[in-house]
């Protein structure tokens, strides 16, 4: 039995031995060549994954960092239209909050479609900026980032895309659906540790700089010091050499396969939830699909949510419960980063027999279907 | 011969093996118990090294993520005094002008004494918060803290202190001295990696908290989820196991020796520079002292800078040339962390060989000098 727990979570996910071997160095100075060279790296690799011919300026920070940094550079004191059926599109709303008195929440119900016809109307009536979460992991839902992406072009308005769970994981393509600002985390679909956020900026994004910018994440500081293959703090090196092993991880197993490779993962626990007669949680239209790197499941009448968790604990796996007014209503299964049919295999057991000893009869054999799905 | 680099510069600074190994561990879930622990136990150990009994709350981001902090949520709108002898100091200044219109920057001349009857005057003429580097690295000159403190104090103004290269290698007495703020870096005196600043605020701070704050930096919702053993974004959990380590090291040697160890090695390299007939940067008044945890030497006439530390580097150690306006005037020399005499001999051994290359006849037998004082 292995003695770590197995985390099965939209992120934190498991990193490859090598991802994690690659922080066991020692120090170096971080304004020399040696950690120019891997910030380089690091910014080569990331654009493929982004769909992005931009430079990838790379924080420091948590994916809120890389949030508040696409905010407060470029949508500061605009009138912002934030699109909203989950938490982390309510954290882009919060922060809009911060940086402009002028914002507009379109906000659905979690999990359920957007209000397309609303942020139209928003555009027409001049919203100048819109934030969207591309693949809302709090309720396993995927927002049509490129439809958002034609209708901020159409009425020139920026368009900020929180991709912190998809790029990497899914088919990411910020340039051609005109996200002119895209966002990373490391520890989701990367399988880097947590603690970097990596963001792209388009011109028309830069044209828009805000003139009073924080700090620590102000984003033409860090442009200027990337063209010296530098950054403007002091960077977390060990993190930033993981991140380089993770992304060459990528590169040698190739973007393509990464994401067919996740997008059989999410298929499988679907239909494994599905044949035990689970209902999906996320409600979904024309435009919206099920993410491709987790998944957000009802708990049947009478399960409870903490009890359900800890059967799952004690066989050494980590799962997520709902967020906020989520909270007992759904699990959540991620299968983000280095995973395959083990993993995916050894999350849908613990789930069957917790599912079981808490009271619940599957309809179908989810297993079976899930199995015969799998391809790695 | 090593194969890595030997760092010898005012941070980052060689990490001990246990430190560096602590990064490779799989990731765990940071919302659980373990995260929790280590929280904790950073928590508890950094307190004396900051010499304060308020909470010390750890934010995934550099020391510059932290002065931020500290200004951004203590010194908005204020009228504040920002006393200024260094790069550092010069950097505060700067954070507490993008959130003040009313900053008097109170500067003298790098690495000379700091004025502290203009900050007399500005506090009579009702400063309500002053900023201070504790140890300003750029010119290697320790600040008179208790002083500043004590002025503050008296005029009832909060006192941000930015110790981050001072604490857990000086004499740091945040509680006794008034500091409202503290502020440390991890790849300091703490010899951890670098990516987290941890900030202690006193009551009096939080009593003076600001309205709007940012996301990312908003010290309240780092102290709300403190209370439950997490922080409010996802952290960078490794660099937090290696913090703790690091902490562990430190408890292990003990907190008043690591100080006199630190105190030793500068002292050391004070002593060779002084006997080589090479004029120390800073100038002293009777407030005002050398760092304890680096040392600035002024190049004598004809060493040119880049070729000086280029004859080092090439002997596998890096040291540190002047910053800004002192670029090619000063070199300067860490010996934080955990270092001990055969890398002082070391980097010692490397200065006198490239000052000889580059033409200066040293005076008198520096490497002696060292030698004799040494003690570790």
């Amino acid at each position: 039995m292995q003695d770590e727990t197995l985390l099965m979570m939209p992120g934190p996910v498991p990193m490859p031995q090598r991802v994690r071997l690659a922080m066991a160095r020692q120090a170096i100075n971080h304004r020399g060549a040696e950690f120019g060279e891997c910030l380089d790296d690091i910014n080569r690799m990331l654009k493929p994954m982004f769909g992005t011919e931009n430079e990838v300026l790379v924080i420091s920070g948590s994916g809120t960092a890389g949030m508040e940094a696409a905010v407060a550079n470029f949508c500061a004191k605009k009138k912002v239209a934030a699109l909203v059926n989950g938490k982390f599109g309510e954290r882009l709303y919060k922060i809009s909050k911060l940086y402009s008195d002028n914002v507009v929440g379109l906000e659905s119900e979690w999990g359920t479609p957007l209000h397309l016809e609303r942020l139209k109307e928003e555009l027409e009536n001049g919203a100048e900026a819109v934030t969207l979460v591309h693949n809302e992991t709090s309720a396993a839902i995927k927002n049509p980032a490129e439809e958002v992406g034609k209708l901020c072009k159409k009425h020139d308005a920026l368009f900020i895309m929180d991709g912190i769970t998809s790029i990497a994981g899914d088919v990411v393509k910020a340039d051609k659906w005109g996200a002119d600002v895209a966002i990373v985390g490391s520890q989701k679909c990367l399988a880097a540790p947590a603690g970097l956020a990596a963001v792209s900026v388009s011109d028309k994004a830069w044209d828009n700089l805000a003139e009073w910018r924080p700090m620590y994440l102000d984003l033409a500081a860090y442009k200027k010091s990337a063209a010296k293959s530098q950054t403007p703090y002091t960077p977390a090196v060990p993190l930033f050499f993981a991140l380089r092993e993770a992304c060459m991880i990528i590169e040698e197993e190739g973007l393509e396969n990464r994401i067919a490779r996740h997008r059989n993962l999410a298929d499988a626990v679907r239909a494994a939830a599905k044949s035990w007669g689970l209902e999906l949680f996320p409600k979904l239209d024309e435009f919206h699909e099920y993410s491709n790197t987790a998944t957000a499941i009802c708990y049947p009448d009478g399960i409870d949510d903490s009890k359900f968790r800890g059967v799952i604990k004690k066989l050494g796996i980590e799962i997520s419960g709902g967020q906020d007014d989520l909270k007992g209503k759904i699990f959540r299964i991620g299968t983000m980063g280095a995973t395959g049919a083990p993993e995916v295999m050894a999350v849908l057991n613990a789930t069957l027999k917790a599912l079981n000893e808490l009271g619940y009869r599957q309809e179908g054999c989810g297993l079976a279907a899930a199995s015969d799905i799998l391809k790695y």
